[in-house]
């Protein structure tokens, strides 16, 4: 392949004003710090023009020795211990907080409080209640704050929330998600902080469960109540010291699930599922038509229409590409697919677009009040679960 | 292609004794009427040597112009309007009951009286209270008595069955079940007899949850308890008399299942899924492994096994042929796949062996004890999604 | 499931005029003898109302005593050794050659000579001149006369036939076809007649590849010249004496085709392609639209139609039923999948309708013609590859 | 998601030495010259510990304004409009050729004579002459060269290479390639310089074709002999003037090959295949299993292998992920996919450590022999369409 193709009008290089530096400090350096990071060196040329050039300010991280090679391979300016350094930092507008669980209620509260703009990973806090203080905190201070829930922001999903808030799905009827992982079914593997209460607030609810639970409310609408179950496959696990430890959060959940336009759905999340990697899947069945989609395969979507062509009609894998708007045409020629971490290239520059441009970060993007109310869901699950009725989910 | 390809060995002409003759009453014409009949036609030349041989006795149904065109089409001897004059033709030791729901309980009865080996069209009864009445009476008349969940009889289902029994998959995790139909999802499909509670007992619970139900505790084992709702998204439909009538029954259901060996899941079965025909699938996720089933697809199943080969592990399309009996060898090469219908086939065959052989109708296909089970579990589903509670499920 | 569902307009039993009865005469008893045999005692209660009642007259092969046991099972009157006896005989009044390549020449030359007429397995002959023989003797019998070319007879591939007639594909680009097995790629494998020139005249070529080539002139038209390897990997194989014996046949060939209407196109098959159980798979790309085939999926058709609604365009997986005439009204409802085996009731439908009713058995079905022209192409082949130049193909 | 996880062992901060600078001269600045730069500035941190650290010193186009810009967009340090400038700065060690087919030739040679070493876009030239010519300079100056088809660094198909040279395939029997794309199959798409041979050389062949040739002799080896047909649909466009204008080159090609390891296979490409968006697929069957590759799904590989358990045997869809070296590690946890973009990072760094290193280009890369080895196939083929005769391909 050589240069000057004929056949995709890409976004090539054009003239461009002069787009806004964002100062960026970064909490945490392992997988979503990475994530982030990839995210914010590819803007500048991906996303372009840019509505925003992030600069990457500053890093936090515990251990002194890893966060200064963290800023020394990203190319973060300066490097803190403390997560305080960061929000105290002047060339620290914007905080993104890709720390885990229980490092999201503190930093957070204390960046609003300083008139830092917020991007959180999800889930937000480890239960509504600390979910609830950082979204009043945010909405105080007026700054602009997103949940991370990057799935919003896979082309495939997009074109869904297209399908339907174009009325060409229609009433639906069913949405049922799974999102399954395998990498705790060993009973050998260790104990971690993902299976911590404390640390995590819940297991695979907060970490999977979260994320299809946004979807649903992304694309169908409110939840009215639900029923749910939650399971512990394997109890204890062997901690770093050796010994034995209890696990203290569920390893699954399923719950049937009913909506306020009158939907009915199942959602459930596990990380007992052999052979499943990230197997993020649901199917939507409406008046018009159905869809479905899974995440291993995420530049595809199978979408069934009624008023297709009798003869010809079936579930049609579209290959989301560059003539599906609005994300394609940075990227590549139809069939030139992406991976996963564009979504994050999508999420950040959407934030940083409302950051800069004052464009808000609702419909497509989830802010603190959808991190909230996606807690409130979690609570209910948890407590359907233990007092085996149905709930109704009240924010 | 031509005879005597060297590449297989199949089930060729060999020498047999003498298979007994078993007289078939059949009750029904139509759909299942015809699914069976094509069944008992092909067992003697197909499940070879056979075990009996079926003779068409006789057929009823209710109107005689269509049950004596039947009986022509078929070959059945004699022709009746009644049902009752089946149970008394002295040529009938078989009931092959393949009636509507509303026509299980008499017949049923009757036959198990006159000492007629019964197999019955699922669900047996209309609640569990009908399905025990069943079952006992063919109990105390020592009859060979058969529930026909035909998807037991699926080459790839028994290969799950015989994965789990010899303890490859291990500790079982999950089972996720859905089966998804569209014919009723139109606002202007008439008003059915499949849609009225007093003919159907239920909607979709009895008519596709019951099989998922019935591989539930054919590959999982037994429920312990359950959360579910039921809904029904059109309310009324309009009759043959071209007035709007009340659907008395559900359109969908989903189910949260825990079942007695510790493992959990979700059932769910709707007729509102646009695309999809007849789309019963399930995945179990397992200690050792996790398989994947789809009817549409039914010749493959995907499995995942631990202990595959790391660097090409993954999810296995096994094409269930030839190499894979107890099934197969009666059919054809390798690839050449089979359709719905031979399912009929084997489960006959199975019934017939158990009538001539005393062969047990269990493990491997389902008696009316275990359509009265699934009948307890339908009547649970329908109860917790009236009191909005877990039910525990009591035989 | 039970009788009398509502949702589909399915074949059900229907007053009908006599059909007259057709007495076949069998040649063969094993995998051809067994699909054919299946087919003519299915046609008459299946193919509602029949057009002929198929008689089994008798059936006729080497060894007594699995002939007759062959005919006991199969409901054939008689069973003779000699095929003489087939043509011979008063109540048989159509040939069924299923016999091995080296036996349909003289047959079907006495059958045409006695008037009786012949449906005869593929390919037709062991080189072009023996089909020209046939073909030429059946002509001037004017008798039927039908060359098995079963996929023809498979929905899909007839919806493929449909949206080429009607246009809806536009000009032809493309047809790519492989037919790939794995039954003799192990060197273990022993030698087998269709191994041995003298009696299969070709390997790989006539066995599977005159189906494809068949398909490529149903489908495409008239091939215009064409280049090609054969290649033969395993050169000796052990014999039922004990002893070497050489492979006198391909075992693969690899053809490039330049059809008369322009387009271009590969043609190949093999025995050597492990995990390849039946797998004839073609790819057509036209004007306006592709579509793709595998037989180890037969049910299904994928489509792909270029004035499709472009945010939801690909290729659309036609689950290929009975909303899709010509054959499905005679089977199940919707996703209620057949199998391989039915290809043959349509097809011997199709020929004992000629039969009776004088239709043609062109275009849809292949005569004696299509089986000589077959045969000139996979001649054309071997010259090609021989000669090691482009050969132009004709009749 | 959270940092921190635990269960992946990603490549981390981890310590590193001082990786030498290498500064990077790109001609070119649109889909190739974006391709590269992005992988250019993606080794640095994703590649890490990266061995060198590429310098966006300098690139080069024929429009100034457009030249600037990208300079602008990606970093490049200046901007040039004749590439003999790139050749002549002294902060350009290595060019990086992304232009066109007609702008390989002079600035390889040129920058080979100034001891620049040099990865080229493929095809390397216009004719296997051109090609030769330059991998003599390059020989000649010992430099190190490169010639960019990036397929051979997708996991999967590393993947493939590995189980071929480790024996686990065993004897390769086929070899079928397609590389299908649907830009031009309307009449109405205008003249580009793709379609004048003048500037390409050659059309699909030398597009697409030399990716499928390229892994042809990667995977199988070399050719022996070959027969091929080209084809062109629509022989005049609309060229930028809006007169019509001559196609000069092929718009897809079939082709048959004989390998010298006595391997069998197709080889064909087009642009005529409407719905294929980038449809790179081959499949190998071999003595011990086949496997089959999709670029449209360049995250899968499906793999047979002929000693896995019989019961649970098929074709295995590998979801290639960091279980699998040598890429993976840089990347993510399992099943969070990469995409087409990514290749372009491992071939750089691939050639970058190769500059700084002096490890070797072959066997995983490929270098200008390849190029020029890739020419003399695609010129044997142009030369058996145009004689009509099977070819020996002799370098």
């Amino acid at each position: 392949m050589s240069d000057e193709v004929g056949f995709v009008a890409m976004a090539g290089p054009k003239a461009t004003g002069e787009a806004p530096e964002v100062g960026v400090g970064m909490l945490g350096y392992a997988f979503m710090g990475k994530a982030h990071t990839n995210a914010l060196k590819k803007i500048p040329y991906m996303m372009y023009p840019p509505a925003a050039i992030p600069k990457l300010a500053a890093i936090a991280g515990r251990n002194a020795e890893a966060v200064a090679e963290a800023a020394k391979r990203y190319g973060y300016a300066k490097s803190y211990t403390r997560w305080q350094d960061l929000i105290e930092d002047p060339d620290v507008q914007v905080l993104d907080n890709s720390g885990p669980n229980n490092l999201h209620l503190e930093p957070n509260l204390a960046a609003a409080k300083a008139g830092k703009h917020i991007i959180s990973e999800k889930p937000l806090g480890r239960d509504a209640e600390e979910c609830h203080e950082m979204w009043q905190a945010a909405k105080k201070a007026k700054i602009v704050h997103m949940t991370a829930f990057n799935y919003r922001f896979v082309p495939a999903i997009r074109l869904v929330k297209d399908l339907i808030d174009t009325g060409k799905l229609g009433r639906i009827y069913h949405f049922r998600a799974s999102y399954l992982q395998e990498w705790i079914a060993d009973a050998d593997f260790p104990m971690v902080w993902r299976l911590d209460k404390k640390i995590a607030g819940s297991g695979t609810l907060g970490d999977l469960g979260s994320h299809i639970i946004d979807l649903a409310r992304f694309l169908v609408g409110e939840p009215k109540s639900l029923m749910a179950r939650t399971g512990t496959f394997i109890t204890e696990r062997t901690g770093a010291s050796g010994k034995k430890e209890k696990v203290t959060v569920d390893d699954c959940f399923e719950a049937v699930v009913e909506y306020k336009n009158g939907a009915m759905g199942t959602l459930e999340a596990t990380r007992f599922a052999p052979g499943r990697k990230n197997h993020n899947t649901f199917e939507i069945n409406a008046e018009h038509g159905s869809v479905r989609f899974n995440l291993e395969d995420m530049n595809n979507l199978e979408v069934y229409m009624k008023d297709q062509d009798k003869n010809v009609q079936g579930f049609t894998k579209v290959l989301v590409s560059e003539s599906y708007h609005p994300f394609w045409k940075n990227w590549w020629p139809q069939g030139h697919i992406i991976g996963w971490e564009h979504t994050f290239v999508h999420e950040l520059n959407h934030f940083l677009e409302a950051v800069v441009n004052k464009t808000p970060i609702k419909p497509y993007g989830a802010d603190f009040e959808d991190g909230y109310r996606n807690a409130v869901i979690c609570d209910a699950i948890l407590q359907s679960a233990k007092e085996r009725k149905q709930i109704d989910v009240k924010y």
